[in-house]
């Protein structure tokens, strides 16, 4: 991942040291199991807690000349140990080191981005309280259909937010497994005794079986859950984007003091952020893809995915963080316009209100058959002539003699399709 | 999908007529529910349902000249109705009864491809615990590696469909929503009781939040679902592929007995089921991308979603459903060659024993770095000159004052390998 | 691909008869090959031709049987045949026939395609002439940034179109080659002289290397053509759903006398077939994909291809058939509204021309710093007060000074920007 | 792209300050062109080129206050410069300079990469040229086929590579392209002239039309190129994957004197270069499916597009020239075991020559019906006894009577299977 997208906390657990921290962490809990099972003298991963250096700098060096990065690694640890350096990488696979620790990655990588989805849930939920009852056209086809309120859309997002939350918790979940079961996975030189202890110490549960690797459909099921959060961002992204046309503008990105939108435009206040995050959400779609072709190696594992998992999981991840950090960033400052929301109505006349006034005039007494050959000549001259429904609507005679002016008020008042939106609300406890 | 891939009962699913029957059966849902409330004279769904038929031919008339598909259905249905038709439709919009419909056929579809996961399950199991010690090389980049058993690979495969059922149970259980609550989803038109009742009515639940249409984050995660268990299935494919190649010739696809491999050559029998399989969990993984960004429709929707569902959605769900059904039989019927898998063996030379003769001799008394060295002699010894690894050490001198006959035919049991499997069966009540 | 969305002529291609005819074509053009090399009497060909008869029911109740359906074929054709039956398919493998007869359809599919395309291009040029000098604000980030001309517009899409017709046109070019050479492509039973003489006779060329099939690249790279198609239909689909919205309305899809929008609101006019020309192209681009794996087929070729060739050739071209269909209908039956497209400049306030005003400032002899200044204040003023730039700028006493209302109103003229569009169009000889 | 697969001397293309000198280069040209016309004064551009210096950090700072690198950069390059400075960037927009600076950096790009191509077109001519009589098996459905020359499955990777070299000098040839035409493409601010001229000191041309950018299709089937290339490296590297399988072991990757297979086990030498092809080709895949998405940007331009190709298009290129440079050393380095290829024959025990048995015996009388049914017993036999086809031929009385042995010998010769083989070879000029 380029610098500019790559954010801490996340960005940590992909430098190289941390890497190897995380394979001694994995390589230590064996030898504690080791030790609990009586295969080594107690005190040993003590031992070589304390005297084992993490020297990236060697590794390099050795793994240059043997072309193996875990063999350089045990290289470099283990000439710095003393007798006790018998023990160290026993009986493994380089695969039981990596790919245990990779799951150890993933899920610190997973339960980041699952703290920064929660921030955003919140967001969500706080602009969708405050603007419950905000009046906005609903659009569909992009085109105005009935009023709806700006709060739902917010809801709308947060229950999709809460979704995606909600499976990604069940990947890191099913993705917190290890293995540590040997070269085709059938414990010929470690006990499953041993996979037990390790991987307990380490908050890991044993994968059921494995091949020389975890299974794949974990990392590409892990991969579709950040796939769908970014597909949800940029769901919101879109919206703004929307709102945000000069024609409409009904709410704005938060634009910095010192921002520059253009060098020539004054008026240039561009949804540039929101515009990133759909871009971004392609990224994460497209590396659904590779995880896919990643879960068919070949027999007890070809190493096929190996240099596509250097790419792919810590880009993925740190792209989805950086993602939901500029999201509820986004959410927390959106600058709203109510007023705006409201004005924009006139784009559509009022005929929003057409199917309104119709039934009213059902329940004063006309026949459905008249009221709608009415209103339907009403809407027509409407469109025709480019004025006001409720004008046309008020200065007709027959009308006038059915409704008085503060029924006809309470006709053409946007709040109305906003009655049932409480019982929404309080699905999600708001 | 095409006739040759399209099975019973999948494909009457995804029938004009059964489309056409769904809607009415949402349609009569929902004035069941007004009946409930109050705001339809009791009888009236009972009626309707006696009366109604849904008339394929007619309704294509009609949609002909109005170019709208459910008030096309609408008018062909009330048609034939008398004074209850006032009641039918009213207050819904399309996507009421559009989408509340799809998810009932999804839902059904997902039901028929989870029973097939779990025949093949079944068959898995079987065949895992018939082979359970079954003697087969492990291969790791295509390359022997060291012996394990046929019926883990099994197991391996069976621990993948379980996840994969489980997925897709999920999404089912996830999808199983419908909407009755207007065009931009705030119950303008109907109340949320009358959804409540009627989507109670088919087995479905409110979608916590809707805009004009269940949100489509569910349709792209169900149809990952569909893609990981293609490539679950691809990963048995190629396994059955790998091992009926001339050379390994371990298994073989069923061959019936009028079936032929080649008009030319008789010795050709080809695993053409499995490459089918290997080539469908292509367009599984394709149809993914397209759900994704169906999820990013634009305000409270935009219709973009809706020719391509017309197409993946029956798509998906038929070739899944085939793929397993095909993925059973090939396991079911599979051809093993045990013998043959032994016989393989001759091909690394018992080389693949080497790790365990070395730490033999360090049991019987040797230094590591000298059995080490005696070992690494004789292993390159066996590469250089293409002799076996077993005679090469049974020639050695040295050993033969250490280990007996006896003792180096227990070194090169490849069953020594097998000894931790019944751990691994077990975790899968084997 | 399902009936809504197959139309005539291309639909034919890919029916069964019409398949089975192209195998035909095939056997019959290398036994006239054999004619003409003397490896078959004279008239053989010919005889054949009299006499064969595609039943289709015949073929399928025999492929029930042999399970392999150019066995099935071969026996159809040849069981109503003579002596002259020995000739027929002698020599050849299935894939001499299959891929050959595929390329036929894939040329006749490109041909078909690419008269589509330039029926788009025509409709784009004919727009982009009409509408050269129509002025519509510019938008970036769908904010409003300076001003062009609508058939610049069309103008770029005509562009990308001609580009893709380019594209097409060289892939129909390298797909039009055949293979006559045997299981593993080295004419272990034919000659080239017969693959030469017979690919002639069809309009084919050789391909210059085969294994048992063409390669794949080919498609692969076909597939690609028709996703830039389809994703170059799809802008101008955005365009047009952009500009049809509510608050913008500057163009409008055509709509049929009796269609309706919605059954609710009479104001409802939806871009609906822009919407699904949106949708498609997502499923041309997915269809892409699975072009490329098919790519890596196993030694002499696997047939892993051949069961996702059976649905996305014929859905890829049958969809990109209709789109181009749809495209040029919503092209050429586009409603402009060119009054409404200067109307929108209110919008942005006259603002797009403040940079004008400066660069007049400065050449009425005002430093650019002195100028700069005051403009920047005006535009602050206009964009804080929500007044209107040119009434603000007319209304400064210093401006008033530099320039007469006359010269002012040729400053707010828009068709200032288009004063180059004269030298864009010439490149298009226009 | 991390270290590990970022090669000289493409990556140093992507490195910050080469970016900043390519930008430089475009203002350059602009300021050129504007001499030339007359605009500015002659040797306004030397005098910038010598005074302006390209300093990271200063940029850095300043973008991090103004959040936006082009204004940064003009900052940072014109307050070194004097009264020159005022014709830097006068008129442009800042994706005059981004985008075209972005086609002279996926020129160089490309033809790095056309470059590489070109040395595995070597690589594999060359070795197609010393195995075309090295016969192989050739396997369908991974099943032995008929026989055929090493070379000309090298020629088969020689022609795709070839194809693939044609595509990507066409898409450079068309990405050679720029746009000096400001914020919405119609040269409101600077004339085709000074674009006209700029561009050819750039070694670009115009884009016929433009928007803000150069249209993205361009980038697009640039992508498609890319993929392309690494399927068809996939392609050969499946093929020395299965070709180094234990059990078949034709070939053998390149494995360097201190290179480790595994700590375990001496005999593993894995084709680790070929599977890490493998997976890398799914990455340029998934490349293209955002190159898709980054076409169908709103109106004259959104941003979305920009944070996928700081991204994409440094991968795509760095990875696709280092499968190159990877592929050619494998191509190159291969190790071929010819006799291997001849042992192998004995896996299908002479079968494959039963046609040719068949076909002789025919034309030493026999009727084709007798020929067929004489040689399908033997065939059968062959299978069911496990024996050798060419000793039950031998031993076959009636034969006997018709074959001599030395005839019999010259039938089972592989080599005739080649004999056509120059006749392939001969349309590469081989």
């Amino acid at each position: 991942m380029i610098e500019r997208y790559a954010l801490s906390p996340i960005k940590e657990i992909w430098e190289e040291e941390e890497k190897y921290k995380r394979w001694l962490e994995v390589e230590l809990a064996v030898i504690e199991a080791f030790e609990k099972l009586g295969e080594a003298p107690a005190g040993t991963a003590d031992t070589i807690r304390r005297k084992a250096v993490i020297d990236v700098g060697r590794i390099q060096v050795i793994e240059a000349e043997v072309d193996h990065d875990v063999i350089a690694f045990i290289k470099a640890v283990t000439e710095r140990l003393g007798d006790e350096g018998r023990y160290f990488h026993k009986g493994l696979t380089s695969s039981d080191v990596v790919d245990t620790a990779l799951s150890l990655a993933l899920k610190r990588a997973g339960e980041l981005i699952a703290q920064e989805l929660r921030r955003l849930i919140e967001d969500l939920r706080e602009k969708a309280l405050k603007h419950r009852n905000t009046v906005i056209m609903g659009r569909t086809h992009g085109v105005h259909a009935e009023p709806t309120s700006f709060g739902l859309k917010m809801l709308s997002f947060l229950a999709e937010a809460e979704r995606n939350l909600d499976r990604l918790e069940n990947c890191i979940e099913n993705l917190s497994v290890g293995k540590i079961s040997g070269a085709v996975g059938n414990y010929a030189n470690v006990s499953p005794e041993v996979e037990m202890f390790a991987l307990e110490r380490l908050g890991l549960r044993p994968a059921k079986v494995s091949t020389q690797v975890i299974p794949r459909d974990l990392h590409a099921d892990f991969l579709n859950a950040l796939a769908l959060i970014g597909s949800g961002i940029e769901r919101i992204a879109v919206e703004i984007r929307h709102l945000q046309k000069t024609e409409v503008l009904e709410v704005q990105e938060p634009f910095r003091e010192k921002q520059r939108g253009s060098s020539a435009m004054p008026h240039k206040k561009n949804p540039i952020l929101a515009e990133r995050l759909s871009g971004m959400a392609r990224m994460l779609r497209s590396y659904v893809i590779v995880g896919y072709e990643n879960i068919v190696l070949w027999h007890e594992r070809d190493i096929s995915h190996s240099s596509t998992e250097r790419l792919i999981l810590p880009d993925a991840t740190m792209l989805t963080f950086y993602m939901l950090r500029k999201a509820t960033y986004l959410v927390e400052n959106l600058v709203v316009y109510p007023e705006r929301m409201l004005q924009n109505f006139v784009h559509s006349r009022n005929l929003v209100f057409s199917q309104r006034v119709m039934l009213t005039l059902v329940e004063k007494g006309l026949s459905r058959e008249d009221a709608y050959k009415i209103v339907q000549a009403l809407a027509e001259k409407t469109w025709r002539e480019g004025v006001d429904f409720k004008k046309v609507v008020s200065n007709n005679p027959e009308i006038k003699k059915l409704l008085s002016e503060a029924e006809l008020d309470r006709l053409f008042d946007a709040s109305y399709y906003l009655r049932n939106i409480d019982e929404i609300f309080k699905r999600f406890d708001l």
